[in-house]
């Protein structure tokens, strides 16, 4: 993150902190938001040698596009989940107003600049920084943020809609189901607003967190955040397939970024289903699953795989082949069962069993300390996008007798719409407000 | 970390989790021990294209030597420390065998290769892997362990001597003094024996603890962990000073790996001070500290700086020059006042006003998700080596007018003598074994 400011249309643009909890919303115009990709250009300038030299260091992904970025943008290394209430009294141009910083703020630091302009680090000595300044000398490592709208956010409360907005929800954006097993802790699930921030770096995931919650002062509050790391998907055919915490290859066979099809059928919100203002837009739904990894690693090698339905080395479908290789479910073993159990993770999950059904997923893992008991409190921070909850509906609902089921628990849960991306000078969710 | 086993000597190895809870300490020699650096030649065989080119990835660093690796070893970017309190019943053997095969394990993983030779996965499929699996074709990316005994371990219960080791105990291995401010967490402090496992990616880390924890499985349990990033200090002239939470850069004058004077002088016991099984090893402090951070984010920059004693962009002490100028105390500012705080950290801290007292420090930012106020629950996990307590405890007291006392809060504490390095095909404290 450059200390070094190289926009000249921004010169007059407010010091975000110093104007007070909404004063920005009267004070925003489109050319303080004219960032695009060319504003990367100041990116790097203090960038220390080793960390310059990192895999991932010097991508800058642009903020502004058909959709957000941070779907099918090839997957970090690192994640800072958070997600956000909108705070008692505040009004429809609050709401509009934080928006409008977020887009802001977030199109600064995903190019590698700091929050704000005229606000920087170095600049009044008199008053608090714009920006925290952990990622100064840091460049983007890849950062993306990617804003959602939860359900609550378009709810009427006691009779008053909360923000002018209930008759614009999307159809499909309700509380999840309850599933089997499900043991959800409220305050971790859920949300009016989230902010997904990925990157090749923890240090910058977690600034732009940080920022963002300290842009939202007075307007919205973080009610929980999550952070994760090895990620357990990947979204490019030149990502290796990274493995989960059960040691195991995970994501082979998840929709890539280069396969448009894939991604108009199953992630992109099409024009019809949903309002027009969703268009190019997704449905994100997180869970948060703990697994009982010790449980776990006592199982014989052979068992884990029978639940899987991969060998752990490889990750070849046990039917044969390698890991690429589509699972055949009609292959028998030595001793004429099916290769695949009908009751493993991947067949169940698999969408020949579900309709054709995909999902898009970027999940990480997790490793919050430890329990009293000793124990690792781990597990996966699971992500996806899809059109449509129904998918994600219907597949968990097919795992519902997966073997894999004794092992992990569902802790937290949550599902937001994702606008698609900003126009340059505009902001996440302007389709909203007409 | 490879799949692919290299060294023949390992072949009569029995797998660690099958052999029952106390079985390796009877089928262990010094064979099974013999690994040097040429052990790290089958490294990197699977390892995925990007992450293979990311800096860091490919370092890999000898587990053997007069020292244990991770204290002067250029900091890595991740850190996951755990602590272990031995389980009741344990006896003198059970220590051994615990330290014997951690050293096992550890000289093993940190070449990049499975916990075991005979139980990887890949193996026998009637039994669990002796390996979790999850490091599985990640190169070993600079990982090291460093293994620490604390006070208890020394310590006589009921009149019995616990582990037949209390006249060996280092005469500065005690619980540390209470120091003005503290709110400590008895869960989260001290223990018996602790492992700090840094690594330049945190599924490496996070894989190792995750292991040793395992194999101590019956004899230690996990009593706390902490995850860490984001460095906080540098060890080497190459390295970069990163940045910590209050967005200041930190570890400017830190001892570095090549100051071979400075480190005898500051960082090894020598042969006199302590028992001679300790000459090369040194004394662990960690210290968990909130930091109020939304708090320190209203402050003006000036004021900031004044806490600190340094300019925030660049690092340079308020008496002038650039980061690596060295402070000057008597210099005044325009209003004839100290250009430097007094009561400024960079001035309380200064081996100049501490009769020349330095410690290396080796500290990581941590985020652990948010309090319920929706603040992030954040802060510094300071860890720091030195030949004696006394070092730390004299700076810690100094500290106690600082100014930064304001923001943040020392929540958790913990010491620990760390033994010297191990002789190759031996284990960490194999000296106090005779």
């Amino acid at each position: 993150m450059s200390t070094e400011e190289s926009s000249p249309e921004e010169a007059a643009r407010p010091s975000l902190s110093r104007r007070g909890l909404f004063g920005l919303a009267a004070g925003v115009g489109a050319a303080g938001l004219a960032l695009g990709a060319g504003a990367g250009s100041a990116v790097g300038v203090a960038v220390g040698r080793e960390r310059a030299e990192q895999e991932g260091a010097a991508s800058v992904h642009p903020f502004f596009g058909t959709h957000q970025a941070g779907i099918t943008t090839p997957m970090q290394d690192h994640l800072h989940f958070a997600s956000f209430d909108m705070m008692e009294g505040t009004s429809r141009d609050d709401l509009r107003s934080l928006l409008t910083d977020w887009s802001y703020a977030a199109a600064r630091i995903t190019q590698g600049l700091q929050v704000s302009a005229t606000g920087a680090v170095g600049g009044s000595p008199e008053a608090p920084p714009d920006d925290t300044g952990e990622a100064l000398g840091l460049p983007a490592f890849g950062l993306t943020i990617t804003i959602g709208f939860g359900p609550t956010l378009f709810e009427t409360e006691d009779g008053k809609d909360r923000y002018g907005i209930a008759s614009q929800r999307p159809r499909g954006l309700a509380k999840l189901p309850a599933f089997l097993g499900d043991d959800l802790a409220p305050d971790a699930s859920n949300g009016d607003l989230c902010i997904q921030a990925c990157a090749d770096d923890p240090q910058v995931a977690v600034h732009a967190v940080r920022n963002l919650s300290r842009i939202a002062f007075g307007r919205a509050r973080l009610r929980w955040s999550q952070l994760g790391f090895g990620k357990t998907s990947k979204t490019t055919a030149a990502q290796t397939t990274p493995r989960n915490l059960f040691g195991f290859k995970d994501g082979t066979a998840n929709i890539l970024a280069d396969d448009t099809a894939a991604l108009a059928d199953h992630v992109w919100v099409g024009g019809t289903d949903d309002p027009a203002w969703l268009a190019g837009g997704s449905y994100l739904v997180a869970r948060k699953v703990a697994m009982l990894i010790e449980t776990w690693d006592r199982v014989r090698l052979s068992e884990q795989q029978r639940i899987i339905g991969r060998d752990k080395s490889e990750g070849a479908p046990l039917s044969g082949g390698k890991e690429t290789t589509a699972p055949d479910f009609r292959t028998k073993d030595a001793a004429g069962s099916p290769a695949i159990d009908h009751a493993s993770h991947v067949r169940l999950a698999h969408p020949d069993l579900n309709g054709g059904i995909r999902i898009l997923r970027r999940g990480y893992n997790y490793v919050d300390g430890n329990t009293g008991l000793g124990r690792l409190d781990a597990g996966l921070f699971f992500l996806s996008y899809q059109r449509s909850p129904d998918q994600f509906v219907t597949l968990q609902r097919a795992l519902s007798t997966d073997l894999m089921n004794e092992y992990v628990r569902h802790i937290a849960s949550g599902i937001w719409v994702i606008p698609p991306g900003a126009k340059s000078g505009s902001f996440v969710g302007a389709g909203l407000f007409g």
